[in-house]
């Protein structure tokens, strides 16, 4: 199985285990900034290009701090991610606020601090206006309804979805939004999620370059950048490639020089990729509790869903690592579970693993987008710590676990719970 | 549509929105009241009966006490939910700490309680010696494997479930646990979760008292109590009718009237009632913040999956009324959103509703159990208040909002958030 192999062994992990204790997150900085750089080399044909990291995905100013020392901006969707933003001076057009149902008080936070507005749908328009007043530079999410990707035979269709706006409301808010002066238009829109075909940036970007060539001649507005969102994927299975990111440039760059560059266009690409850039480069590392022997055979976790929620409720595939046993084969069939009272919390159903025992480490892999940030509390589990593998292989400690003193912190007029630490 | 009315209308949310912003937990003190009395009152008829409320679905110290004050006790699955009953003085035979593949300093915190431990696996008695102890009352989890409910053609398939011993297991432990010194015996199971079936406690009780005559005749051990669990569940449709308790309770008392008193045995009945207890008298209340034409209709709220996740994950049913529209026909169909950057943020999907607008204020039903308790910060997105309508129709704020401070409490040493409030 191709699994791409651990940046740490047992021996580490268990030299951290005695500081800190399981479960934790420990994500790879060299892993992060080798998948950035790849990225902006992959886009470096394109002037204006940026990465705006999807804070969703992993909201942690020690990574946020690293992705701005590779350039990138931040995609920040609420009130706390921008302020997670403004606190590490990502401000101005390093900033991407790409909402929808948005608070008002969240456009007037973005306007402060000069964020590029993603506008979700044509009320907002007027909306935005009076919460915070227009940008300069504006940016209008498009939702195609029924779609088809040709060149990838990716079709599908957003009828359901709640993102974005129809073609004519498209049209029609570029009318608005030039007659009230905005200076800098972009498009935005996300087809799908999770995309392992390396074609799909490729077939999103000449429907966008189309649909800009369209907006020129109806309207009159030129738009000069194009948000191709996130969507590109990770390959969670062992049998599953990664996407080959300087593939999806040059196929970008193609369509690019076909349809923009001859209509005299200059038109900077923008992509908001969270998955893509940290969802390999973090593990969830927890200890086995205990094994059970039932009608199947259980191992039982020190982790539950609550650090880690995608194979509970998506059913999602993790790859899992006993480390120390990496090479030993995988004579055992296992449900790896949590300890929940719900019996979806399970990491893993009927997964080959090499016999396991209480004690031991496992690492599971994938876990550097969407793992930490859809933690809980359900059950009155307490969220983990986040640790960061630096380059040079320590160790630093960029979230501590939660306290029994931070669970009941809300409950802090109910004199029950002041002494806590 | 027989929905029960709600215990608030659309003048006293719009005060109580005044003091508590939207969006907001408001919990029916008098009918959770009611129906702790109902249960009570159901099974008055069995010497020993104790509702152990499930603190899982709604961990709050006022709902607690609340039930305390009404005689129940608690079931605990983790070390902040012991510390919650012992803070508010329940402890000892008060404490049912049903747990799954347990930490070993939780089995311990139980013990220093004094609590009845229910173990899940027979490993777990040399466990609980070597962590805290075996205490005088213990009971046993049964896991069937596959199983019918003959006189309501319930089956169902235990097989896959992570909970629970085998019945030669079970046996065996009670033997370990006989020759151990253990002085009191209990039993629990759980076969399905949420049943509207008036006659699954019937059903259980009926597999569990028999088995209590099989473990009596095969080791010599007299089961004094059976934990018949959670697993009664509520309407949340409105087509859907609510368990009659009464004639639940009256159903078990035939069934031990007919197994057990003839044994010359004597069997305390209990009981984890969640979200029978609380759910229905558990309301999120949302103002709506923007109405959306695009592909479908939709209107979106403040309120988000943070707050309640069961219609973003399992496709939940939760009613909606809007307040001050009590009345009004139902002539829009709506999908009812969040903001979160996930499209499955939908509190219903293709919901006929009245006429919605900004402003509107609506409560969602049957949000008392798995509500708050299962919320989390995905998108950064902060936790609500939850707030007490008490007995005389005034109001009492019973756990706080998040603030950005509490959400950034974890990165304490990132020197970024010290001053938030």
């Amino acid at each position: 199985m191709p699994v791409k192999p651990l940046p740490f062994g047992k021996a580490q992990a268990q030299q951290i285990a005695a500081q800190y204790p399981t479960p934790f997150y420990l994500y790879d900085a060299a892993g992060i900034r080798r998948c950035v750089r790849a990225l902006h080399q992959a886009f470096a044909w394109n002037k204006g290009y940026k990465e705006y990291f999807a804070v969703k995905a992993l909201p942690n100013p020690a990574i946020l701090r690293l992705l701005k020392e590779e350039g990138c901006g931040v995609d920040c969707a609420s009130y706390t991610e921008l302020l997670l933003a403004e606190r590490l001076d990502l401000v101005g057009d390093a900033i991407m606020f790409s909402s929808n149902d948005t608070p008002a008080e969240e456009f007037a936070y973005a306007r402060r601090l000069g964020a590029i507005v993603n506008l979700d749908d044509i009320s907002h328009i007027e909306y935005l206006e009076r919460h915070g007043g227009l940008p300069g530079a504006i940016c209008c999410r498009y939702n195609p309804g029924a779609f088809s990707l040709d060149r990838n035979a990716i079709m599908g269709d957003l009828h359901d979805s709640k993102f974005g706006m129809t073609y004519d409301q498209l049209i029609e808010a570029m009318r608005i939004l030039k007659a009230k002066g905005v200076q800098r238009f972009g498009l935005h829109a996300m087809l799908i999620s999770c995309a392992l075909d390396e074609g799909y940036y490729a077939a999103l970007a000449e429907k966008m370059f189309l649909l800009a060539l369209d907006i020129r001649e109806q309207t009159g507005v030129t738009v000069s950048f194009i948000d191709l969102s996130g969507g590109i994927g990770i390959p969670y299975r062992p049998h599953e490639a990664p996407v080959d990111i300087a593939r999806v440039g040059k196929a970008v760059r193609a369509v690019y020089e076909r349809l923009v560059a001859p209509a005299g266009l200059e038109i900077s690409l923008f992509s908001e990729l969270g998955r893509f850039i940290t969802g390999p480069y973090g593990y969830l590392v927890s200890t086995v509790l205990h094994e059970k022997h039932t009608h199947k055979d259980y191992i039982g976790l020190d982790a539950t869903a609550c650090n880690l929620m995608r194979p509970a409720i998506y059913g999602a595939y993790h790859h899992i690592t006993a480390l120390g046993k990496e090479d030993a084969p995988c004579t055992h069939t296992y449900d790896v579970t949590g300890s929940l009272c719900e019996n979806n919390d399970k990491f893993a159903v009927d997964r080959m693993l090499p016999r396991l025992e209480a004690g031991d480490i496992v690492a599971i892999h994938d876990a550097g987008a969407h793992g930490y940030s859809m933690g809980y509390n359900y059950n009155g589990k307490l969220r983990c710590a986040e640790l960061l593998l630096e380059e040079d292989g320590s160790v630093t400690l960029i979230r501590r676990a939660e306290t029994p003193a931070d669970y009941f912190a809300t409950l802090d007029t109910s004199g029950l719970f002041g002494d806590l630490k």
